[in-house]
Order: structure tokens, then C-alpha cells, then sequence
């Protein structure tokens, strides 16, 4: 099989990096079609440990440098994991992350691994939206992609009827209520956020407690991955 | 005057993009050289903001393609601001943000962003560091770099003969506090952290009340731009 550069139809995607590479292989040995490996990796613990988890999970380990010459454009990367693009579900009855339309691989990256910081190990993204499984989203997440629950829906309306009824919080600046005057349900609750640009659309504001983060008036508002994490950082920090 | 690629001990640096520029010339006209617009650019509003602007400030308009095609990589950017590199003083006696060695101008400019966005208005950074007039730190700022004061120190120890006796907060894992369990104090503060793959020296463990936020195992860290705004949520909402 050839390596040819990721693009969104593609059926596999790649984990650029020794340790993405390793949180793949720990936490979906099931779906790595192999691994590369840059003749120029110092073959040290790292490297065993790499050579330990493909013999035993069978994965075949490929050394070349062309794979590189692909996929990497300038960044340190030594090792390359490919794996089979996979269906994920969420968890019903555990707190969701909701992102309606994100359009940066980079920020659902980073809000999945704040998402694991945090405990939240399910995201919800409402389409249109970015491709999680392009290389910059895996790298942006160091891998906690891997490790997390994760479900596309058409439409919120789609995601509303799976879950039914539980405590939902839009995130929205044309909200009333400050984040910090909440106090976290005990039962299941979603955290609801909108596109980087645009934020939720106005009907949010008959969905749930719709909220706002408090700030100063210099910004037009918090970048979406501050922004998530806040609100993650209020709802599970004991009070 | 001829335009180049942007080097750290240059005297000048540039705002890439209409929003940023408009930025700049609001909060800093006495820095700004010139304003080059593409030949492109729509002849809008906006544009008409900018020439009023550049026309008050006795700035010069450059439309030219030529400085778009060396400073600009892919980016829609239609306008950039040229401006001199300032000295700035951060403000003795208010709430202050210590960066410890940063070495993303990203993740600087993000920082600065939220910073604003909670009211700290300002940074310091201590030496070795990334440099904060970066085209690439000034657009992650979104142009909240020209509404802070920002101050580089050569050491901790010289940041701190400055501001004398005050509470400190190092941001640590080592710490045994948790961040929701400190109560902010009347007097100005001081929130401390370290570079993005290190963190703070172990010595900041005697620095103040080092603090953590309260993280799973399932990651290394937050995030630098997370951990620092996690932080500025809770030293400045209201209880």
C-alpha cells in the first residue's frame, strides 16, 4: 500500500509522532496498520518500546524514510503510526462536550485533551465541522483522541433525541448568566459551544441555561479551546 | 525602506491583517511607519476605516503586492501595519501574569488575548523567552498585544527585587494546593508559570503558595494558554 498525503475520504489517517504513536497503539491496538519508522531514530527505550507494543499486537513495523518525506512537512517527527479511520459512539449517561460547527483542527485537539484533563471523555460535534481524524487534530490532541469518546451528529436536534432530557449549557455571549454562578448537576449535563467565528446560533438561547463566561469588553471573546476549558474547569472542580 | 522577512533583532515588526492593524494604530499610532494595503483588498468600510485612521495619524498608505508576497505565507491577508518595536513598562502595582521561559509565540499571543480578556493587563516574561513582536505572537494576540503592558526581565530574581513583597502563585504539579481552594487576596498578585515542555523550575516550589489545577492522570498537562486562562478565571471572578 502506498502512503500518499491524508485527505478527508480517506479511509486511514496517521499518528505523526513517537509518542501519538504510542497512545495509539496502547489505547487502539485494533485498528494500527503499521507503524513507520525515520532511519534516523535513535533506537533507545522509546524505540523498544515502540518495537514491544507492535510484536505484540502484530502490528508490522515498516523502516523508511519516504513515509516522512509524505507526511511531515517540517516538524521532529521519527515515527509515524497509520490506522484504520474508526466508529465511534458516545457514552449516554456521562457529561458531553457539544461543539456545534468547529472549523479548527487544531482547537478539537486541544479541547479533547483539556476534555481528558478534565474527565470529560465524551465529545459530541454537530456537522458541518472539521475532520477529527486529520493529522493536525490527532497531533493537537497528543493523542488523548485516542483515548476519548467521540460521535458526529447531523444536526443538535439528532443529538437531542439520543440523549433526551439533561441539564444542557450553551455557552453563548447573549447570555444572562455568569459560569460562575452555576453550580454543576449531579445528574449528566452537556456543555454546549459554537463555531470559532460565529458562536451559537440565537435559538441556543431557548435550549437549557444558556451561559457566559465573564469578560472585560477589549475582546470580542475567549478563543473556543479557553473557552471550553473554563466551563469544564468550573462544572468538575469540587466545590 | 524595503520590507523583509521579519528577524528577531530587527528594529520593526508587522501587523498581518486588517483587524490587527486597525489594533495597532488605535492603541500604539505613535509606533506605526506605514500601512501597506493589497491591491486586492475590497474598498469597503473597513478600508475606509484604515485610510481615516492612517490619514489622522499622518501614517503612510503603501498599495502594493510586493510586501504581501514576502511577509505573508498563505493567509487572506490584505493589510498589513509596519511598526517600531517599543520598550514598554509593566505597571508596578497591579495584578501581574509571569511567564517563565515561553517558547511559543502562539501560545504567547493566545495568553495575551485571554489575559485582556479577564482584565490582567500585565505580562511578564522572563529571559530566554520567545520574542513577543513576532508577526506570529502579535496575530495570535489579535492586536490585544498594543492594549497591555508587557516587560521582559533577565531573571526571576531581578522580576521580583522590582515588585518587592507580594502574594505569588507558581503554577506547578509539584504544588499541594489546588487552584479552587485559594481565595484571591485584595492586594495585587502575581501568577507564575513556566515553559510549555518543563514547566517552572523545582526551585518556585519555595516562591509564595504554589499552586495546580486539579487535573486527571490521563494527561501529561494543560496546555499553557489553558492553564494560564484556567487560572485567570478563578483569581478574577467574583465570589
Amino acid at each position: 500500500m502506498a502512503v500518499k498525503r491524508y485527505k478527508k475520504e480517506d479511509s486511514s489517517s496517521y499518528a505523526l509522532g513517537t509518542t501519538l504513536t504510542i497512545e495509539l497503539i496502547k489505547n487502539r491496538p485494533e485498528i494500527v496498520k503499521r507503524v513507520f519508522i525515520h532511519p534516523n531514530l535513535i533506537k533507545d527505550e522509546t524505540y523498544q518500546k515502540i518495537i514491544t507494543l507492535c510484536n505484540k499486537w502484530q502490528i508490522p513495523v515498516e523502516e523508511s524514510i519516504k513515509a516522512f518525506n509524505i507526511l511531515v512537512s517540517k516538524e521532529n517527527c521519527f515515527v509515524i503510526g497509520e490506522f484504520t479511520k474508526y466508529e465511534d459512539l458516545i457514552q449516554k449517561n456521562e457529561n458531553h462536550i457539544v461543539l456545534v460547527n468547529p472549523a479548527d483542527a487544531g482547537n478539537l485537539g486541544t479541547i479533547i485533551r483539556s476534555a481528558m484533563g478534565f474527565g470529560i471523555r465524551n465529545i459530541v460535534v454537530i456537522l458541518p465541522a472539521v475532520d477529527v481524524y486529520s493529522p493536525k487534530a490527532v497531533r493537537s490532541s497528543m493523542g488523548a483522541l485516542f483515548g476519548i469518546h467521540f460521535q458526529y451528529f447531523k444536526s443538535f436536534a439528532e443529538y437531542q433525541k439520543l440523549v433526551g432530557e439533561r441539564p444542557m449549557y450553551p455557552f453563548m455571549l447573549k447570555a444572562q448568566t455568569y459560569l460562575y454562578d452555576v453550580t454543576a448537576p449531579k445528574e449528566p449535563y452537556s456543555l454546549i459551544f459554537g463555531n470559532e467565528a460565529s458562536g451559537l446560533p440565537d435559538e441556543f438561547i431557548n435550549v437549557g441555561t444558556p451561559l457566559i463566561i465573564k469578560q472585560t469588553n477589549l475582546i470580542d471573546s475567549f478563543n473556543l479551546p479557553i473557552a471550553v476549558s473554563v466551563a469544564m474547569y468550573e462544572f468538575t472542580k469540587e466545590k
